[in-house]
């Protein structure tokens, strides 16, 4: 139970995390404290220690430990209005819900996917952050209205291309990796941000930056990445179709890696 | 308290009111509740019963008779996952805080309001709800920085000019009452559509459309709104200064019945 006066319900005011835990580690919980911390700077929010949390999450873990771990942090409680109080407290909220049962051909055999109709806003200040103003996704999921759809592809106001409603997007296109810019819209997500240092440290050839609709339909693979999913390929996206995702195999490889790689360049 | 799993707190999705209460009295709660059966209806969440409210509501103006109530409704808690979930009971949040002490010659000699440097979305699917989703009211109001801002006024990212951060904004410009029309985002509050209706009725001229900033600064009058301030009229906003106010006047007035007028039409 949280407080009906902490600003994460009074104005989804806090950023948060979903993490995978297996045999009772967080995995990549290095690269999710990073992330908690560039966007808790990002919106003034102060971030709490990270020894605090380690320890937190390992109690958490030891009492169950699989699962997927949700972490929020809010700015805490304030006076009435939106002004950030002078003086804030952090409120540190952990959940944890069983692994989902997601059919095992979604991630061997790709998954079918649709393009969301709903068009995501452009806010700067926003862009990249996983904050807790989520009301676009909410109504994109609800355009998934149909069991066999394992994901949203969403575009932003201006129809560029995006992400998914809970995962990243990335395509082999002329024999280059590319994953749209988040400087816009979306949500900078941890594999998304591995899968781009590891392909800059392996000299492969990687974009980052504005895609069209046109270019997502005539690409070579497209997949979708988080931090629970994995690694999704895409076999089916309004009428188009994919096999063999020789790259997202590949990649797929080293995301398994447990134990990740070290962060060296923050994209966004 | 809430808890955790709320999807209010997990994705700011809900809807609110902000509510004046004076003498045990909410003022202006069928208008609030029109709102909120609103504003539920656009996100989908199932809107709590006006007898239940209204009883919820009389309880609690009995052991508190003053100060700024504020109701939330939240599409309650579900599984994991941004999709709504099938069946829902909705979460109602009831709270109470003092009366603000604003300085008293805002009301009477106006205000010094500022522009803001971030721009708001837009968002069409959500644009005139009021809904928990209020990072850019947050960061907004962050930039009122100095107590002699009683305001702030927010673009968007075309630069139309569309409201204060907690208010709706009304000008008088060539001997027409205009406020920006509110289709790509900002917040319709309930004292914006007593002025438009008292004014439809009354036959003066009205124009609900796009603003641009350099009409602003031209204009006759400026004032903000809300159902806690009433009306302010704005004195002064980036070197611009106003005095006289007769149509802001004449509004207040209006606005200070106490028993309002009747909604026969919707504009947002």
């Amino acid at each position: 139970m949280i407080s009906i006066r902490d600003r994460g319900l009074l104005y989804g005011d806090g950023v948060f995390r979903t993490i995978l835990a297996r045999n009772g580690k967080a995995q990549l919980w290095h690269l999710h404290y990073i992330k908690l911390k560039q966007d808790c700077a990002a919106l003034n929010i102060p971030c709490p220690d990270s020894d605090l949390l380690s320890g937190q999450l390992n109690d958490l873990l030891l009492r169950q430990p699989e699962g997927v771990v949700k972490l929020i942090v809010t700015r805490g409680e304030g006076k009435r209005g939106y002004a950030m109080p002078t003086h804030t407290e952090s409120t540190i909220i952990w959940d944890i819900s069983p692994l989902p049962a997601y059919p095992t051909d979604w991630a061997t055999q790709g998954i079918i996917a649709r393009l969301c109709q709903i068009r995501l806003s452009q806010q700067p200040r926003l862009a990249g952050i996983k904050h807790l103003n989520r009301l676009e996704n909410v109504l994109a999921a609800a355009e998934l209205n149909d069991d066999k759809f394992a994901e949203g592809i969403l575009l932003d106001v201006d129809n560029n291309v995006i992400e998914g409603t809970r995962s990243n997007l990335f395509m082999v296109s002329h024999g280059k990796l590319v994953t749209p810019g988040l400087s816009q819209c979306g949500v900078a997500g941890v594999q998304r941000e591995r899968i781009i240092n590891w392909v800059i440290q392996n000299k492969m050839p990687l974009q980052i930056r504005e895609v069209g609709l046109d270019e997502v339909m005539h690409a070579d693979e497209l997949f979708v990445v988080n931090s629970v999913i994995g690694l999704w390929s895409i076999r089916e996206l309004e009428q188009r179709r994919w096999s063999g995702f020789p790259v997202a195999k590949q990649i797929r490889l080293h995301l398994e890696d447990a134990d990740g790689l070290p962060v060296s360049v923050t994209v966004s």
